[in-house]
């Protein structure tokens, strides 16, 4: 259950901390489309209601000093501001409520996933910060607008509006975004036992370099098979077929194209697919590389194995998190309530 | 069940009649990828024992003399041939078994389905005559087997193996073709009294017009939305919810250039929507069209809306077909055993 649905005082509290998950984003066949929550690392925010009006400056921790702190560059401070200018059309009527003045909003970000990592680092900062200033903010809003906010934190942060790591990462689980300019995405379900195994090569990958060498056609032939495994994959959640979700873990667009830009990708990989993964790709737009495994003492072994051969191949270092592939999402940890 | 499914005797009958029924392919955001069997028209084929090998000329009646009768050309006969040929392979020794010396089969193909309708022609010819073959030949093959082998009778008629008509066509209901050249192949869940109404306008589409107007390259960005909504499209499906099928029932790759090669295509299409179909699109590569609707009684009403608009606006008369969209796939109507 995520924070949006406790129930919970109508009026905001004085402070809360908010915990977003990491997630893997361009799953396979689920390119831009297909996103899973991890269970750790996540990043928190710590929300809090100021005398002033609109996003203060971000504080961030734990970034090195790479984001930016501006409100509107920064994926927190931009999902909530969107949040804040949604709660004054509604009080300029569109819903008929009066909340009252829209207090202003502070944030801490403390980041736990890594900066540029492919593991969806900017959408958590989005999501903790969403989960938090609801819970600040008076009243409460459904999951589906704190969606939208994040995306528009996404938006700030990299450009473009995509879902597919907030949304995993917001409601727990594996996630297909229809449409991320709708916020219309569905949660699929996940055959007990399934887990995940990713590690993260200790290397960066330039996000607009992975960008451009997918150029901005694809043959149509690919864009067959590309669908065809999608939906097969999704069949083979809902029949908890796992050999039809593994022979569906096939993604002909992005990792043709982008195998390349990590070094040791394919010698990981290989590993992980020899060691009984169901599939492995890319995780985002790497350098993280996901493997999806049958349970976690599977996603342990072949999560070991990949570090293994990404070192012997590349000589690159790597963190390894395990996670079940029906991590939760998004959840408030800690409210101070206000004294007025 | 399909006629594979029977218990029957191993050894063949001297002569048998399948029917194979016709089916709607390219279904919206399932371009290549997903097909659904209507209940009628379909095709009904006689196959017979004769003294030579192979299979003689094709005989064929309701084409208007206007399909090849060389076996190597017609679906029906390249289906059985591919058939027969699997049979030589097995007799060598593959799979251990002595069925004894494979008979000749003869082959006659009685059209129900137009030809070049954009309804899976050829797809139900080749259907029909392998289930009726396989019931002639000694022994019973897997559906799979049968499957491959109507998609190399697609091959010979058309110039590519696809399996989006034939796998409906044997199968019944609504078919997943993850890969065609492996025939693999995902039966997905029809909700309750789902049915679809398809209309064949007096007007035919150039098949080779129709693929070249594709191209062979797509945008990046339509192929994602395409698979976003197949992925959604499969698990409105699978969970029930009409809402979600009906939103990804949206075609952003054939349809926009496929649709002016229809005169009063788009009126149609328009009339079905507003008359409450969950979706329409072209059948094939047309000229047919298709509405899924919610129930038999919708689909009704929403063909006759079709046809009136077709008329208005291009003054075409149409057939009309009503089906569930779980109708059954290919069946044995008529054995005659052999005397021997």
């Amino acid at each position: 259950m995520s924070a949006a649905d406790d129930a919970g005082p109508s009026r905001g509290a004085e402070a809360a901390t908010a915990f977003a998950p990491a997630s893997v984003s361009n799953l396979a066949c689920g390119f831009d489309i297909l996103g899973m929550a991890l269970d750790a690392p996540g990043d928190r925010v710590t929300a809090r209601r100021t005398g002033g009006s609109g996003v203060a400056e971000v504080e961030v921790r734990g970034d090195d000093g790479r984001l930016p702190r501006d409100p509107e560059a920064n994926s927190a401070g931009a999902a909530v501001a969107e949040l804040l200018e949604g709660l004054r059309r509604d009080d300029a009527g569109d819903d008929g409520r009066d909340h009252g003045p829209v207090p202003g909003i502070a944030l801490e970000v403390r980041k736990g996933v890594p900066v540029a990592g492919g593991l969806g680092s900017s959408g958590a900062s989005a999501v903790a910060a969403v989960v938090a200033a609801d819970r600040v903010l008076p009243g409460r809003r459904p999951r589906a607008r704190l969606l939208r906010c994040a995306v528009e934190g996404e938006r700030a942060a990299c450009g473009s509006r995509h879902a597919d790591n907030v949304a995993p990462s917001l409601y727990g689980g594996l996630v297909l975004v229809r449409s991320a300019a709708d916020a219309d995405v569905v949660e699929l379900p996940v055959p007990s036992g399934l887990a995940v195994a990713v590690i993260r090569p200790h290397a960066e990958v330039e996000t607009r370099e992975a960008r451009e060498v997918l150029g901005d056609r694809v043959p149509l032939e690919d864009a067959v098979t590309q669908g065809a495994n999608l939906g097969a994959l999704v069949a083979g959640l809902f029949r908890g077929d796992l050999e039809l979700v593994s022979r569906s873990l096939v993604d002909v667009i992005a990792e043709p194209k982008r195998a390349g830009l990590v070094p040791g990708y394919r010698a990981a990989r290989d590993a992980a697919l020899e060691g009984g993964a169901l599939g492995a790709n890319l995780s985002g737009s790497g350098p993280s590389i996901f493997a999806l495994c049958r349970d976690g003492a599977g996603a342990r072994s072949v999560g070991r194995a990949m570090r293994e051969a990404l070192e012997a191949d590349a000589g690159l270092e790597s963190d390894l998190f395990v996670s079940p592939a029906s991590a939760s999402g998004a959840r408030v940890e800690r409210v101070r309530e206000g004294s007025e």
